[in-house]
């Protein structure tokens, strides 16, 4: 089964490198519409997955991650018309110029092919990955989370009778629909058919795909972000953006999960913390030197575990560590980060150089939120998914990471002498 | 052994990421010099693995592929001369802007840390490979063929005399000095350590990376290249781009291997074909339609098998099919072709335009040869490998397919709202 979709999408997606950017605005404009007058079909679909979701013991929490309304959809489309705004970047001229030989030579923008997606649990990252990769001419294959494949199919289904009336073969947006795992294994191994695979979710995954997948992958979303308080950090700046930085939305990948403190300023620094972190609802996890001073302000403290200067907390829960200074902290960062988005909060320049130079992640910030780390806040317009490995794409990647590139010669009847 | 390697050059790799482009000139000059200073060492080490490779039964073509002397060695100096005088890609910006926040953003070019490097035979590859590794500010894991692994090993050790008397650690330049093939599976899961894998050699190699390797791996440099030659093509150009791109180098991935050929101009076109492939001593392999024809003139002919439109031939042989128009040519390449380089020879705007955009190749020619596609030629200054992949890099590989980048934020106390 997989093999004919693998098929089917590849031949998909020599037709939508074919279409104008025009005629690509024109079917997402349709799946739109018809994303909004076909909403029945779709609830009715998401009513079974919850419903068996429910009877499996799922928290209410995560149902209500799964569970679509008129509204939801109605933004889901909405989305989608936001997309048609952005431009297309599949035709742009990377460069060019004319050999010694006197061939004419550009480097020109074309779709990667066929774009895999594997994906847990939201709904709306069916819409979301298939709207960005027709945007830029890519065929998609979606294997999404498995207590939503009946919503995922019922809105593929949408999707590809909008194609279909456009002339697009329904084979350019394509999703798994079942829940047997086995598939995704079967899928790891189309590298005949798919150019890239994306997975979006947890660590296993990532480990699964790095590890299995014979197609190009790309990995990422693991956040594991520092922010280091130099010795000459302001006090008051440097609270705010802690509490920006682990606060504004807990579960999210450049959420701050550890902060590195300059022990020189440990005794007045940690006071002040304490306070705002208590005010702030954050629990701490501090190392036995950061603990003793810790352990006589309002906000609750906890001795760290070693593993968990490793983990995700992805909640209201803050690691603490003093370090003796600039090389100790990139040190720590090393070992224990994920390459996502680490902050140095510093007056002093020659400190921040050093910081963005050597702290070798993705995105590093001086005096900002680990927060930025976005393709909407990047300016990217929209984020495909965020890489933390260094192929390819880096940091949020927007549109122009579903392309490639072509080399075109120009010849006069050229050869080579 | 392969981990304290992996740890040793992810240190180094740090120390090379601050280096300033003069700094990293001033060790590749170093390099260069020792490299002539100290040839005796390279060049006993290089007998020895002559010897034994001859012992083994090795052509005399293969052994004078193996083989250094001193005028080789002063070529391979002379070559690392030329990287120093390449532009250093590193700290290039590539775009940035200030947010709606006020954070600024930066998008820097930086190495990509550790690159693997497995290759076959030809020793020049060390040299060739760590010094552009080193311009890019990459340290460099070396897996060279094992025929040579003598040779590779005293030329790592020249290479990091000069890099440890010029301050920088020995770690940013190994060798595994073994022929054990079982150490290039455990290479290939060196994930926590390699940025980057590049394997250059034949397809089982590019197979076995793609299958086991957990790092990202850039595939490419087998090249199955087509010429389409349109019902508009003029006869005398096109023989004479012909001849280039079969003859001109025919062991490279950039030669053409199969002939495509317009079916309403073989009976004038196949004449004059097999008269000009007799003058250069290529032998034809043609399907039913085209043997008739081609039997009657003075090249040699023979019946093409299936599996040869799918093989690199890198000899003096040519594969001749009868096509019924672009449609067909196009849907051929598809089936049979490598994704590498690709040529039409028309006189028609319209069939130009649809082979360059139809045809999925890294490069794609109109009347001109397929031998172009070289990173000299492109004007790299250099090349790392052709990758025939999609992602990072596509086509030759140039000193920037050796970089990533990082996002940096500049912040004035900045938070997300």
């Amino acid at each position: 089964m997989l093999e004919q979709m693998g098929i089917a999408a590849k031949a998909a997606s020599y037709k939508l490198a074919q279409l104008s950017g025009r005629e690509k605005n024109q079917v997402l404009e349709k799946i739109a519409d018809y994303l909004e007058a076909q909403t029945d079909s779709i609830l009715s679909a998401n009513a079974q997955d919850l419903e068996e979701a429910r009877s499996n013991g799922l928290s209410e929490a995560l149902l209500d991650r799964l569970a679509l309304n008129p509204a939801r959809l109605k933004s889901i489309a909405d989305d989608v018309r936001q997309v048609c705004k952005l431009a297309d970047p599949v035709g742009q001229v990377i460069d060019g110029g004319q050999l010694d030989s006197g061939l004419r030579i550009e480097r020109r923008r074309v779709p990667l092919g066929v774009v895999g997606v594997i994906y847990e649990a939201r709904p709306n990252v069916t819409v979301d990955v298939a709207t960005l990769c027709l945007k830029t001419g890519n065929a998609a294959i979606l294997r999404g989370g498995k207590e939503t494949w009946r919503t995922n199919a019922a809105t593929v289904k949408v999707i590809q009778q909008a194609l279909e009336e456009s002339g697009i073969p329904a084979g350019a947006v394509q999703a798994i629909e079942s829940p047997d795992r086995a598939l995704v294994n079967e899928m790891l191994r189309m590298d005949k058919y798919i150019d890239m695979l994306i997975p979006r979710g947890g660590a296993g995954l990532h480990k699964l795909c790095r590890e299995q997948s014979t197609i190009p992958v790309i990995t990422g979303g693991i956040g594991v972000c520092h922010i280091y308080v130099d010795d000459s950090a302001e006090f008051d700046p440097a609270l705010k953006i802690i509490v920006n930085a682990k606060t504004q939305r807990p579960s999210t990948c450049n959420t701050v999960e550890t902060l590195l403190v300059n022990r020189t300023i440990a005794d007045t620094f940690l006071p002040v913390l304490s306070q705002q972190m208590a005010e702030s609802g954050v629990t701490l996890h501090a190392d036995a030197d950061a603990l003793t001073t810790l352990q006589k302000g309002p906000a609750s403290v906890l001795p760290v575990q070693v593993q968990q200067y490793d983990d995700e907390y992805l909640s209201l829960d803050l690691n603490v560590k003093l370090v003796d200074g600039l090389d100790d902290a990139i040190a720590h960062i090393r070992l224990h980060g994920t390459q996502h988005s680490d902050a140095i909060l510093t007056r002093t320049l020659r400190n921040a150089d050093r910081f963005i130079n050597e702290v070798d992640s993705s995105a590093v910030y001086v005096n900002a939120s680990t927060r930025f780390t976005d393709g909407a806040q990047f300016g990217l317009g929209a984020e495909v998914a965020v890489s933390t490995q260094k192929l390819h794409a880096r940091g949020p990647m927007g549109l122009e990471a579903l392309t490639t590139y072509k080399w075109i010669g120009f010849g006069d009847d050229t050869v080579r002498a």
